[in-house]
């Protein structure tokens, strides 16, 4: 081929897919948090390009949707993930900092983050309201659980917004001085928010909305993968979102061990049963009774979940 | 939020951007060598999307496109490569095995290929014409040079279609006898063809013809490399093609070693780059005058580029 | 900082951690299929190295052995993947390229593969005893299910013997006419040998493994995860390897359908159960009884094993 | 291969590899900043495994030493990155959060950092010398030039450090007030230490480099690039890094309109070298002459350090 060569291509043209329910959306800023949002800027293909994808078909014979449901279906539920590669999506968001480094961290997405060297940092930063400071999680080192007394949390938030205008005002005071905005921005709260297109891939957005719609996703960073799953996604694969659900956010998985023990408990020897737990160690015994045990107690509650009988209660 | 919100989005919904030249070809077979092809199937954003993320804007205000010109032959030159990725596109392609073993070590694009386990092999392969068999090249180890005499070409070609023909036959007795497909494909020839979608950002899609339309690249890969480039990407976004053709791939680079050479013969003291290059080890003497040196070739090949004297010479 | 900075580093220097067990077997070949290997050339990390970062560090403070064998199996239950990322192994393999073709699949690694354009092809390829010939499988599209009848066999093996010699000798002609080893190469059987540094981190390898020690990934290059797994990981990271077992290759999986079967069943509601599995379209009955319905079989495969009965059946 | 085979490995056992140099300095901390740090953790590989990886040797048969240095020279003028991709290292870095925002884009990389949800922040915050604040650099829109009067920058550091003692201060009551951990930090300032381990491998730390040792790169990542490279990577992989400082760091890249120029200019055509670059639209002119190109200004740039005239100057 020689680089001025035309071509006089055959005529099986195609017209570029769409999906009319993501077309009516796009553009439209969803609210999340008290300033954020979510605005679908773009998408690239829909449940039928998986399907045509797991055919490496010509776009032409195309089956029933009754199969291609079931054909969706199977490829999540046998991890068969590269169809899903095929569709991509473009967001425009705006987030705190603080829940940016988050999400950031997933690095198979493509960024163009609004640049605080380039330009003047965005004028806002997260609140908190009074009734919304979280607790510290007594058991989990990393989570949090119920509220501060909404008194308190009045101190709190007024102490919030001191600190916030306070640091912008150094921020101004940089910038009047004719400090490189670089520089001027360094103690900048990290609850301020910043902006960016953010492009990836279906497969890698539903692992990336597993882990961030899990209860123990950080509350802020939730609210915004709900949001991309219940209102974008769902309405550009609804196909593809049914699966998800069904055999990826709403599994349960029993390891080796609690094979082993449904098992035992599945053709009645509840003695068995807790002989193996004693060997895996779940079973030991302080003044109080059983000692607490992280992996038990969460065998415990998927036991809670199937009705299934938990053999050392009772 | 929670999951079932109605929400009533503000009112600023988009269009959902298109480039009309390349939606002409959507679905399109271009032909790549004897039974190859090139097809695309979707693409998302266009010279705009760069610069609207380059902007991280909001899809209103652009600017005059003369403005955007400049602003995406700035990022080209000085690498910031983030806004490229903000473009994808999906084709659809039939390659040779042998070739796609290259294409496939690209690890940054989404693959779907025609599966061998599931499927019965495509029943061809790509065939070489008499005039067609490249000679080895002998100053480089991994090239060709040159085509072998078309008269032996007769016998090489008839020699490919005997040899393609029997391994065919003994994959289809194979099949006859019961034997997986999994497991009879494996005597298949390299030469024959696959098909797979392929979907990769632009930036990475760039990088890739860098590479693969360059000289170096074997012939067969560069015909697709070419393709793409000059038929599909030069119509999905000119501005960036343009770019890409005077900052990437007709570029030309000095090394340290080479500037300072440079820079001697630009004072026009010959006698110090003749120095220079001497310290190097790039002027060594045998009994027929200078030794080969492929790095002192390198520069030669250059400085003609540059209409530039060659110290040693002359 | 300047570039000619000397620095005087404060005093705590490190021992370069190394694994005892695992330097005994670097640089060994371990045989796989009739000519291939794997050999492990370079290692970082360890489980302790696991720990290290889960708690970033200094690298004193190690607790005892038993919290960090707690500590993985949290890590690995729970999906905190970035730890396992800080282990790093790099293999020296030998594969016939069909199944390297699959191998590749996997982008997450890093990969120098013998360059046919450069030399010379290596003179071997698999080749197939007359009792190794699988059976196409009946239900499964893209698997085998037993053996060719070895009488039969042997005509197969004959046969392939005069294929791959028949492709070696006219890639023979090719070269010795003076074609390019890039263009010889394109008739060589698929099952032809390559070999290959592949380096990844360990992370990206238990996802290797799990898909390709799983029963569903082809035999051939089934062969290679188990030795990689049970010959050089159990080796490497014994931690790990127990909990990646327990936690991930022998799980089961139920979904959200499964789970509300299951939770009928254990309540002993058997009627809800098959009015469930019924509503999900599992339980269409023809003129045989039950039609095949791949989910369901699944489903009835993970009730065996966990000694749960079948509501429908009996 | 069944699970439990025993191997009876053939008898090359390999050493592993190091560097002597560099185990030196394994552990050691190199002060960055204020109260930052780097600090080797593990590295794998060294030139001789760039060199093996591109000779897809055995490990046996290495050559002189001076045919490595040509080979890994040639490998990195050339682009052939794969074997660089061979060498692995991890660091330890105590980086302020603001300039770690920067360094977390490089994708290609394993991160564990601290994780300020499941522990207190790190009680440190970048703190600036009065005679450290920079001016925003006027033709620059993202760059610093000089700095701010050593007087006004007495008060920007006093302010400075109220503002990050008021922000400690908050998020201490915060955490008194039994707020979690996670929404405690989120007003904490931008330059609040953080720490990580951070695992790469030598192509994507060198691009890594490329970008960050560059002169447009923000000074804060500047240092601890440059302290990578110059005290950690010039000991790991010497011949590798000649090499990288002569090709990549040093180079100078002309594009198709420069070379064009340039030739002009090479065989003494000047006027037709000014034609040229009135047609690229370089030479327009205002009142007061030639009007700011910042194309042109790059070139001239370029045409001084190769001492070759100046067409449009006198």
């Amino acid at each position: 081929m020689s680089e001025d060569t035309t071509k006089a291509p055959e005529a099986e043209q195609l017209v570029r897919p769409s999906v009319p329910a993501l077309d009516k959306v796009l553009g439209v800023k969803f609210d999340v948090l008290d300033d954020g949002f979510v605005r679908l800027v773009d998408y690239m293909g829909s449940d039928a390009a998986i399907v045509q994808a797991a055919r490496v078909s010509y776009g032409k014979g195309t089956k029933k949707t009754s199969q291609d449901r079931g054909l969706i279906r199977y490829l999540l539920r046998h991890r068969h993930t590269t169809p899903f590669e095929m569709c991509e999506i473009k967001l425009h968001v705006r987030v705190p900092m603080d829940c940016w480094r988050q999400w950031i961290r997933h690095r198979t997405a493509n960024v163009n983050e609004y640049s605080t060297r380039y330009s003047i940092a965005i004028d806002a930063a997260q609140q908190t309201e009074p009734s919304q400071w979280r607790r510290q999680a007594p058991g989990n080192k990393q989570g949090s659980k119920g509220f501060i007394d909404p008194g308190d949390g009045e101190l709190l938030s007024k102490r919030e917004r001191e600190i916030q205008d306070a640091s912008r005002e150094v921020y101004q005071e940089r910038l009047d001085a004719g400090v490189s905005r670089e520089q001027a921005r360094k103690d900048l709260p990290l609850a301020t928010y910043t902006e960016a297109y953010w492009k990836i891939d279906l497969h890698n957005l539903l692992h990336f909305l597993s882990l961030r719609m899990d209860d123990h996703a950080q509350m802020e960073i939730r609210e915004y993968a709900k949001l991309i799953g219940y209102e974008i996604v769902s309405q550009w694969c609804p196909i593809v979102w049914e699966a998800f659900l069904d055999y990826n956010m709403e599994k349960l998985v029993l390891s080796r061990l609690e094979i082993d023990i449904v098992g035992a408990i599945g053709r009645g020897d509840k003695q068995r049963a807790i002989e193996m737990a004693t060997g895996f160690g779940w079973l030991k015994r302080g003044e109080k009774g059983l000692l607490r045990h992280r992996e038990r107690n969460e065998f415990e509650q998927k036991l809670k979940q199937l009705n299934l009988p938990i053999p050392w209660k009772e």
